[in-house]
């Protein structure tokens, strides 16, 4: 265990703000395309149908005709990546399921039995499984790439949980994640999770970031008793008051925040987001978890929203907040709470019908139609 | 043409309860399969994810399995089938688009640039084009079967929409196309429309079973400005006044309703979802129009509505009304008011992910993942 005593963390990372570790974080989102996007405002008013008739399905054409640079945008390469990593919280009791699960989970991603393996192999998603370190073993198996960065964070409640160079590594798997997606021709990302207590430290992440307090935020997460939610709440609230100094610069507060109350899944689902911001690959948010790491990259790299489709309302109840802080609509509401990129893979049929219904509905000249009013 | 005077037909179904032709509406709707149900449940809570988690994935899941009576159901077979018609109250202004589209749009729908066209293509649907009757002429089209009852109903704010020989052909029609996707194997059958003004006779139809004035449920419909949605309105309030003695009795009301309020494809509609549920053929209902007529085909078979699903909340505003009439959640809510069956159709990858999760997802015991709690 190399956990960095608190101080020290936040030493480092306040006097250095330019630590070239974190360098390419800083880096601008891209711009969308606005051509692209005029160009599909005008084939979606041609096609044959009430303007606006389709709804939802057309603003999607719409965004991703935006950031693909393209009128007609595709969606056939789509690219999974599962980040999975323990938490130190975990042995608190914040969670319904033993820690252990964590690597049984990504056991049974890789064998194809997890819910996420259906969704991909149904949707024809590549998808790619990363462990950043877990408590148990994990075993080799070709869709696991080892990517440990300890057994897993400190105790959030206690110590901050991680210390620089693990979160500046945790960061930069996601990159180099998105980094592959890319080379293997994704036309959109979307990053899941793996880890037994990670609504805690997504929660007091968000906390932080939103300036909240845990009563507002705190939820079942995989089906805490009412007992575990009380004891999950009082946490957080420890984590929020131990932490609070280190937070206090609001530059450096979402880095900050991810070393002290985050995790090595979320900070990597962090550095994914913001990489693919800044190198045009349009990302699909999932639930809550992903929400914060959404959050994270956002207040990192302003414009970083711009990229992002949120799949759906999560049933943990301070998704809420953080879909109105991302400023993202949610497409489904289905009451899901799995995580694992789940609820992104379930709306990835949405998207695909959206762009198909774009490209191949005939227009009102096509096919001998009156528009409306003439 | 040959519409029977408001007293005659009010007359004919008034005094023969017991009109032969329809005989087969008053067969009960079939019972769910509750052992399917229970093993669906049972299985549900063994696959490796916290229980519920997956939200109205798992619910649909284990509606499937009580309606298919199997406790792995399965959606390779998806029938749509588009019932198309024309409407006398179209004359009046109440569209934002002229009568003629009607036909023009079955065209285009059999010549595959339709929005339904590319969904049912994407979807790996079946479709089949039903013409009940429009005003302009439909070429013929090896996808689309005459079934021309007249040219258009009557004009509902004068008259009664239909006689009672043409109500009865309409449902009847309705009753043939569920028995050809039955052959066919359809494992969900999908109803859409197509008829320039039907949202008048819907909504009209709607006030009239739920005792709610026009100005409830009035909305655009596909694009009205201010100016012709108060004449919708004033025209539904005339329609309602004139017919409102023929629809006193509540044991005839919802055919006399179809009768005096609604539209050939509209019938074809509730007749088919009858069908459905008598002949335990699981149903997506669509959007506006398509609820209208599964209300109308709930009031005349009790528990027909235990076979539908829907689809999506539509983004006319009496929809609403109609949802909560049914007693069923909508699974979309993406702003969408075409028609067409499309809300629908973009739900079935849905409901197919959902099978497949339940199909194939590994169970706790499977994989060697520890259950909550353990």
């Amino acid at each position: 265990m190399c956990w960095r005593p608190f101080r020290e963390l936040s030493t480092t990372l306040e006097e250095s703000p330019l630590d070239p570790r974190f360098d390419w974080l800083h880096a601008s989102a891209a711009a969308v395309d606005l051509e692209a996007r005029e160009a599909a405002i005008s084939r979606q008013g041609e096609l044959t149908k009430p303007p606006g008739s389709l709804g939802r399905l057309e603003d999607i054409a719409i965004q991703l005709a935006a950031l693909q640079g393209r009128a007609q945008p595709a969606l056939e390469q789509v690219r999974i990546v599962i980040f999975a990593a323990d938490h130190g919280i975990a042995s608190a009791g914040v969670s319904a399921f033993p820690q252990a699960v964590t690597a049984q989970m990504i056991a049974n991603m890789a064998a194809g039995g997890a819910a996420i393996s259906v969704l991909a192999r149904q949707i024809g998603a590549s998808i790619e499984l990363i462990d950043l370190g877990t408590v148990a073993p994990v075993p080799a198996h070709p869709l696991i790439r080892q990517a440990v960065i300890a057994a897993s964070t400190a105790n959030l409640a206690e110590a901050p949980a991680m210390s620089a160079e693990q979160l500046a590594q945790a960061l930069a798997e996601g990159a180099a994640a998105l980094e592959r997606a890319r080379a293997a021709g994704a036309e959109l990302f979307i990053a899941g999770e793996m880890g037994i207590g990670n609504t805690t430290a997504a929660t007091a992440l968000t906390c932080a970031l939103l300036g909240l307090p845990a009563s507002s935020l705190v939820g079942p997460g995989t089906g805490l008793d009412r007992g575990g939610l009380a004891r999950k709440q009082a946490l957080i609230e420890q984590a929020l008051a131990l932490h609070r100094d280190s937070l206090a610069d609001p530059t450096e507060a979402p880095i900050q925040a991810l070393a002290h109350l985050g995790g090595f899944e979320i900070a990597a689902m962090a550095g994914a987001y913001v990489a693919c911001a800044q190198q045009r690959v349009p990302m699909l948010i999932d639930g809550f978890i992903s929400s914060a790491a959404a959050l994270v990259a956002s207040r990192i790299c302003p414009g970083a929203a711009d990229w992002m489709l949120l799949a759906h309302a999560s049933a943990e109840p301070g998704h809420q907040a953080m879909v109105q802080a991302l400023g993202l609509r949610p497409l489904l509401d289905l009451g899901m709470r799995l995580g694992e990129g789940s609820g992104a893979a379930a709306a990835v049929p949405l998207l695909r019908l959206a762009c198909d219904l774009h490209a191949q509905m005939a227009t009102f000249a096509e096919a001998g139609v009156a528009p409306k009013g003439d």
